[in-house]
């Protein structure tokens, strides 16, 4: 991927989002064009990678010593280069000449790619200087909306493309990867009523508030802002971010309930919140050219969110599934090195392949990332499971940091802020209510239908936890094109700077005075810590009532089918399908699936206490260096 | 960092190469301006995440809950971001209009770094769409040398920078911390002998037969290459890469001094030959329009080459012992998650820093690696070590062949080849002979005075493994502005194609027919292997005699001053300094150092063996679990 295209990209996207003519969408399509471009190069590179892993476990499992990895990884290199080269279209680059002479005609709809600037040509130059008389080429970065101000200032500022390609995937990768999943499907109700309804609701509510309130404001503001961009600003600053509240949960060992309610609601949020935002831009750029509101085109809009997220998390899903049978059916574990490698380029070709299909990749990755744990990670070799945890949990430690450390440094660099006073109180008093519309009135509708209710505690905590964090600032600074979008950015920045800074240092307090009970027992240190092993777990046998109808569903299809096909685990195949599969059946199993005791079966299988509610022992086998590692585990969610 | 920043800088600089005039050397100096401010901002959020690091540290060891790690990363970067806002002049970017008015006039010397085009304006369509009236900006991308032929196709190819800021270090680093350093330092005057006198050698002897060969070729192509041309080329296809022979040379476990040998010299010639042809840039530059031969210039470019090269050393070494100062005083240690990316951070920042102030990031990641590996590991928690073990195995595995994928399929999609059969012929005989120049009579020389000699089939060896690789090809690519330059990457990429594939396959063939002894013993197996626990390496006592003089000087100064001072080693400072320095020696012991057992010293001291000679027990303390991921792990260095 060139960065060079990547920015061109970035910036034909926001071209193309306000004031669309025929010329802006035709950009916008060309834009999206050159960003598949570039995941599709990126995506060949991590297939021709994952290919080459392949071959050198083949050729090392055969004993092949005529030839060796890196020979090999230039071999698969020549034959795509050679496919690339003389099977593929080239791209069309339009030039044109900075300084045509006169009588020069461009059949162009659209500002070429390349300007041709022959120097000192047609340029006065008052200084002595001898000038070399050369052509240079200037590519295409964008509109120029305020001729007077310097807007390109590149003072300790990035792309904001970078925080959606390399930032923010092994984050959302990582909270998927150690995602409670236990928990997580016992309380699958009420995380998807909160993450999807709550946050379309929230985005919804704060939409049509911030509207209200910006039309009670000066005029030129009030004109600047459609009903449409208040709504992008509703679906931006919906979701939440778990980090500062969880990391004290975990060491103050909180409820595993509420636990898995904020870390999932607060996970999804954040996909549902990307594809809702680019639902409603794809509304804005297909239909409306005032910001008015059409009934068909609102349900088209819909139509774009529910068919992107399901696609996504299928191509994520499908990856991860994909990466199981390929660790269950063949010997790469033999080699940890080879299948940790397999293991990141299979998770980050989810990413990849979902961008190359317009869908969203952060969605793609996280699914995967909860399919790569719930059956890929029980076949991997015992080096790869640490390594590939230690990997993302490193990668997801300096990503969100980073991320944090930007918010504050572009604060006072990033040259597209627009400070509004009435904009930013508007701002902090409507994301504060649509908090409180996502969580009180969903979780009375869930008490009506929920075993044990969610106690009111518990929901003034959901409320408290609240944060914005990282995917409401990449969301904001990716599109600032226009003042309405710059006063989003800013008052995002500080309204995520002050829950951060405020509601993050007052958790510890707010757990106190709600009474939320803390401290539990010697399993739940586990349960909080994020890298615990999930075989340690010791369900409670009093919330067996607690498990949704969801979970239950599932949790039949998972344990007869999906586990048995995807992982070694009991019981197999032959057992649980109807007996006019089982041909089929025999060869979809391992010798390790039938010779398996059933009692190591459940040590080795990390989640096969999805649905199991009887107490399990703490394996003894248990690694000593492991052990240790893990209690001094750095409690970061 | 902006990718465009960096592109910019990069075609800014390849520019500045030939053909300089004073326009060009403009150009040039705001291009390493650029590529400095780059460098300062990624160094700024280093050292930010590094403060976090050590922050949230300090707050979790005295148990502060006000302010969570979120809240600190953001108050950090706010304060930071003031500074810079207020306290930096900013950067003069240079505007103007594609289609001035006629008697505008600008006080240019160089090409500007934007152009306002306003599009249509001056500009006939022949279309009949409504286009619309928008003024764009255009990047400065560089100079355009055939105006016919299209340059900039995008398929599937990389900013060349990239190799150099992303790729590179992570290899690199992992060369300098897996280095085993007791025979690198027992074989270290053969090493530096091969790798600083050899590489210089063998760049001069190919410079000047290549020199010889272009005066006999069509005289196109022989005008289009000055004696500096070629002298740039041998100097980039002069280092060696160990990947292929290495990984053969593990698994067949090979003598451990011939392996130390040519490991050593071809992670030395890397950084030396990369700060050779930085040198050799500048001395073009500086005093050079038509590449002839100045004396006091080449005296000139031999003090850059010495300057640059200690001074970034300094760098990489000063960065690798701060770090272990770190890890020694401070309980960070208690926290495996913060102490690794301490750990990543200090050793990324080492390379930062070097290209901030103009020197080779490369050499000062390299030497920091080595230093990390040789004090800073034994400070560091087992979680941590094999974390970071762990996570820069994966990194080096995964950029290592998407390096030499992207060979391959560069080799057809990159634009800029210029296939030339005479000079690629030419090539291949010159870097035969110039790596033959290299190892035998340097060898003869070495023998003279080294106690065993390096026997006959050894040098052949040596000669065999002249694989070119990573390095050759970045240096290549980085620049393709001429057509000599063209032909010198399609040669060096085809080189280092034939050299892994060929080479690379018959190694195993040429260690049996050059009958060098393979399959040594148990504890040479670990010795082979990359990641074998170092504390159990058992010399042999009949090399005692093989240990260099340069070793044994230094080995006094590490176990007697830095050792002790550095990590928890014994003896400690107070029994290795004089008397009057006991107060300082003190304070920088610490109780572990006083309490700890010397037997017990000599386990977890990693690299106490460098000059101790008497077999040392293998610990029997060693964790199950991490041997068999070292047993099984992939030999690749």
């Amino acid at each position: 991927m060139s960065p060079v295209v990547g920015s061109a990209f970035f910036l034909f996207y926001l071209l193309a989002l306000c004031n669309a003519s025929g010329a802006d969408i035709a950009l916008d399509a060309k834009a999206t064009l050159l960003h598949r471009i570039d995941s599709l190069n990126l995506l060949i590179y991590t297939c021709l990678l994952t290919l080459t892993v392949l071959t050198i476990w083949v050729f090392k499992h055969r004993r092949v010593s005529w030839l060796h990895e890196t020979g090999l990884a230039v071999i698969y290199g020549l034959i795509v280069g050679a496919i690339i080269r003389y099977a593929s279209s080239t791209n069309q680059v339009t030039y044109i000449d900075a300084h045509p002479a006169p009588d020069t005609k461009y059949n162009l709809s659209v500002p070429p790619d390349i300007l041709r600037f022959r120097f000192p040509d047609k340029i006065q130059i008052s200084s002595g200087d001898t000038v070399p008389n050369k052509t240079y080429a200037y590519s295409f970065r964008g509109e120029i909306v305020n001729l007077e101000q310097n807007e390109i200032d590149l003072k300790a500022t990035f792309d904001p493309e970078i925080f959606f390609n390399i930032i923010l995937p092994p984050i959302i990768f990582h909270a998927g990867y150690c995602l409670k999943r236990k928990y997580f499907f016992r309380n699958l109700g009420a995380i998807l009523t909160f993450a999807m309804v709550g946050t379309a609701l929230s985005a919804l509510v704060i939409g049509a508030l911030m509207y209200g309130f910006v039309q009670l404001m000066p005029a030129s503001l009030a004109s600047s802002f459609t009903f449409l961009d208040t709504l992008y600003f509703g679906a931006l600053i919906s979701p939440t971010d778990p980090l500062t509240v969880l990391a004290i949960f975990s060491q103050l060992k909180v409820d595993v309930n509420l636990y898995a309610m904020i870390f999932g609601e607060s996970v999804l949020n954040d996909a549902v919140a990307l594809v809702l935002s680019g639902a409603i831009q794809n509304y804005e750029k297909r239909y409306s050219v005032d910001g008015g509101f059409e009934i068909t085109a609102f349900l088209a809009a819909i139509g774009d969110f529910i068919g992107i997220f399901s696609l996504s998390l299928l191509v994520g899903a499908l990856l991860g599934c994909f990466t199981a049978l390929m660790t269950k059916f063949t010997h790469v574990r033999d080699w940890p090195l080879l299948e940790s490698a397999l293991f990141v380029l299979m998770s980050y070709a989810a990413f990849l392949i979902a961008e190359v299909f317009e869908l969203t990749g952060v969605v793609a990755v996280l699914f995967c990332g909860i399919c790569q744990a719930h059956y890929t990670y029980n076949n991997l070799s015992s080096d790869s499971r640490n390594r590939t945890k230690q990997l993302f949990e490193l990668l997801n430690f300096l990503a969100e940091n980073f991320i944090f450390t930007y918010i504050g440094v572009s604060m006072f660099t990033f040259p597209k802020h627009h400070f509004d006073p009435w904009f930013i109180i508007a701002g902090f008093l409507t994301s504060t209510l649509g908090r409180a519309v996502n969580i009180y009135p969903l979780s009375f509708l869930l008490n009506l239908g929920r075993k044990p209710p969610i106690p009111m505690n518990f929901q003034h905590m959901l409320f408290f936890s609240g944060l914005r964090g990282a995917m409401s600032f990449a969301l904001a600074i990716r599109n600032t094109v226009s003042e309405a979008r710059q006063a989003m950015l800013t008052t995002t920045s500080l309204i995520v700077i002050a829950t951060v800074v405020l509601q993050g240092g007052a958790a510890t307090h707010a757990l106190a005075y709600l009474r939320i009970p803390t401290g539990q027992g010697q399993n739940d240190e586990n349960e909080a810590l994020p890298y615990r092993d999930v075989r340690s777990e010791t369900p409670r046998s009093g919330e067996a009532g607690e498990k949704a109808r969801l979970a239950r569903l599932w949790g039949a299809l998972d344990s007869r089918l999906l586990k048995p096909l995807l992982t070694h685990a009991r019981p197999p195949l032959t057992e649980t399908l109807p007996g006019f599969l089982s041909p089929l059946a025999r060869i979809l199993t391992t010798t390790r699936q039938y010779t398996q005791a059933d009692n190591s079966l459940r040590r080795t299988d990390s989640d096969s206490d999805l649905c199991l509610d009887e107490p399990q022992p703490v394996p003894t086998s248990i690694d000593p260096q492991l052990s240790f590692s893990l209690r001094n585990g750095y409690g970061n969610v």
